[in-house]
């Protein structure tokens, strides 16, 4: 892998701002550089498998979104997107029951741009952010630019524990000379979670509602998996439970993440702050991918199309949980997930899986080291890994957990020895 | 004008970051909707006219994009951009003498996001940036989000005083403790500037590469008009005379803005930077916006088009430009502008274009009050104004010149009494 300004000397180095200093690539990203050899599995890339698009609909969408719309889908447009855009998010939010006006929405550059935008307007440096541990990545990433101390609470297989939570918010009371929490915001992909695969329970969904008016802080529900079920019944959303929830999506995951559309979510004033920092940071998002996107959700047999990538995803989420009980060691636990695109695995604490996934790659699979999903320096994650069911087919991720197995069974064995004389 | 939040009482006022505080929106984008008024005349925006652009061809162009790229542009892709960008973008720049490969470029969301990132990977509160004055305001609204001390070095129609640069920089050095200017970058549009309409001239760009040099600053160069040039002769760009230099530009000017394509050039380490710092923003840009730019500029006659539109152009700025003499009152002055989309006018320091623009709205005519144009709170500009050629036809310029001379007129009138009587 290449590693970019390793070997050049960088004469500008005193020259970046201090939020760069200790910023990381992700390890993702690097990993899909990994990923694109042929002979490589890939557990590790969360890029829904859109191979199965039906690509001359999508051609023919394109073709007329230029046609119908014409300059208006190739000018500038509001920062805030397309009223038509916003139109469709509020028909596709009735599903979750989040009933809306145009008013309450913006149109994104995917969901990630939510992230770097609620940075932006919330953070300032050294102030807390909560968010489940482990967290999704670019998350973490999007948040950091801003400074902040990431604090983040374990889940189970009901998710956040919202106790812990509640925990954390007394004992930060109690540290604060001025008696406040300090929290800007609860960070939570309740449905599915990234990493984690797990959803949260209706009751904790209330217990995290009601923690949010007891101690005033404000709650980001990040839900790009939610259509993504394959089994149990559908959580409330906790927007629909409360207006004051921020609340985000993208098309990438139910259409396609190359069209780079998103949208937020959140109380007007709050809103009206996101898009005025909006404006600095692109001035407005693609037309003509909105206006895509429009034709796409409105003209086609999308819903079917998205039944279809489902059944894929549950036979695959099938394979690898039967396959993680085949080949892995009776010291690993993972979790199982009603939907989503991941599976976490957790191995005893003397594993270390950033170690680990070179002699993986060695065997040709790739998996997504579990501390690159925890706040850097928390240390936290090392024992643990997320793997992907979304992107490989039921016997290549058959396969990918027989070799995973192996490597891992091949440091456990050391271990175990170790343990048996009582070294360990 | 809608002023959002102004009437809903904003209950999350105390959690804003501090950087959100002194952020305003920008008065054109406040524009841009009084702009599509029917019955009002745009000087405002910079919006470039495509209305003339063939959307048979784009059509096709944005079918054969999904047709022949298939999932790859509706996929997920390199935060760097797509590599066959890159190289068209490689190609382009051959025009300008900027010689390049693909490692030295990121494909970015338009010119803007450039801004954005430079200011999220170089300014620290307080940082030194320095801008010509007046600038682009999407430029200060980017770098203001990160709350740098912005100084700015007046043009004039050999564009940037870079003599005036220097005694800045030598004040800049002769004030600090630590003999240091602080200077992170000097922010530049050399051709055809927003808004004042100039161009450097070569002397002054060697000037500024000069200063570059001995007092060791980044110089940034945004240069989205550099191909709209309609008489003169074109001046080398800052980037092909020295490789240090970081260059940005669009297609928004050339092709279309709803495509939001723009790049960046920079130093491999400071490249590698920006990249690190654009992940956590958007992971990538649209691929398949990326595709669509691929097929216009690689498979249609984009540059007979450009030329078709420059000759529009050349006629608008004629129009301006006569306009201006005729209608204009003697104590006006302005730019002559060889190329790009903007006059700059300046009026004497007793009238306020703010003010003058609600009569001007009035009258059926918009267009940017010059303080915008400086860093918040400077004072500067009140008494000048941009006025933009690009969007109305010669008639509709000529008419609007009328009617906002007449403006000009009615507040001078007063004044001239008062001057005539020995008041003022």
């Amino acid at each position: 892998m290449k590693v970019p300004g390793l070997i050049q000397f960088d004469e500008w180095q005193d020259s970046y701002a201090e939020r760069v200093v200790s910023m990381r690539t992700s390890a993702v990203r690097d990993l899909f550089a990994a990923a694109s050899r042929s002979d490589i599995i890939s557990l590790s890339g969360g890029m829904p498998d859109i191979r199965s698009l039906p690509l001359d609909t999508v051609s023919r969408v394109a073709a007329d979104a230029v046609r119908t719309e014409g300059v208006a889908g190739l000018q500038y447009g509001n920062t805030t997107g397309r009223e038509q855009t916003k139109e469709l998010v509020c028909r596709l939010m009735e599903d979750f029951d989040i009933l809306i006006t145009t008013e309450d929405v913006t149109i994104t550059t995917g969901g990630q741009q939510v992230l770097d935008l609620l940075g932006k307007t919330f953070i300032n440096k050294g102030d807390i952010v909560i968010t489940e541990g482990p967290t999704y990545m670019g998350a973490l990433q999007a948040f950091s630019a801003y400074e902040p101390n990431i604090l983040t609470i374990a889940f189970d297989e009901e998710g956040m524990q919202t106790t812990v939570l509640e925990e954390e918010l007394k004992r930060l009371i109690a540290q604060s000379p001025s008696g406040r929490h300090g929290v800007k915001f609860v960070y939570t992909i309740p449905n599915f979670q990234n990493p984690g695969g797990v959803t949260m329970s209706l009751a904790r969904r209330r217990h995290l509602l009601e923690l949010s008016r007891r101690y005033e802080f404000l709650i980001v529900e990040d839900d790009p998996y939610g259509r993504l079920r394959y089994s149990g019944e559908p959580v409330p959303a906790l927007r629909s439970m409360d207006e004051n929830v921020i609340y985000l999506s993208t098309v990438s995951k139910v259409f396609a993440p190359g069209l780079r559309t998103g949208w937020v979510i959140a109380p007007r004033p709050v809103l009206a702050k996101l898009n005025m920092v909006k404006q600095g940071t692109d001035l407005c998002g693609s037309a003509l991918n909105q206006v895509i996107v429009e034709h796409y959700f409105n003209d086609t047999d999308w819903r079917g199309e998205l039944s279809r990538m489902c059944e894929l995803y549950k036979e695959r989420r099938s394979a690898m949980l039967e396959a993680l009980k085949e080949y892995f060691p009776p010291e690993a636990t993972w979790t199982h997930p009603e939907g989503g695109l991941f599976v976490w695995v957790t191995l005893p604490d003397y594993v270390d899986t950033p170690q680990l996934l070179s002699a993986a790659l060695d065997r040709g699979v790739t998996f997504v080291p579990g501390d690159g999903c925890y706040p850097g320096g928390s240390g936290l994650g090392r024992n643990a890994l997320r793997i992907a069911f979304c992107y490989e087919n039921p016997e290549s991720i058959t396969e990918a957990l027989r070799r995973l197995g192996a490597v891992i069974e091949d440091r456990l064995a050391l271990y175990r020895t170790f343990i048996d004389a009582g070294v360990l």
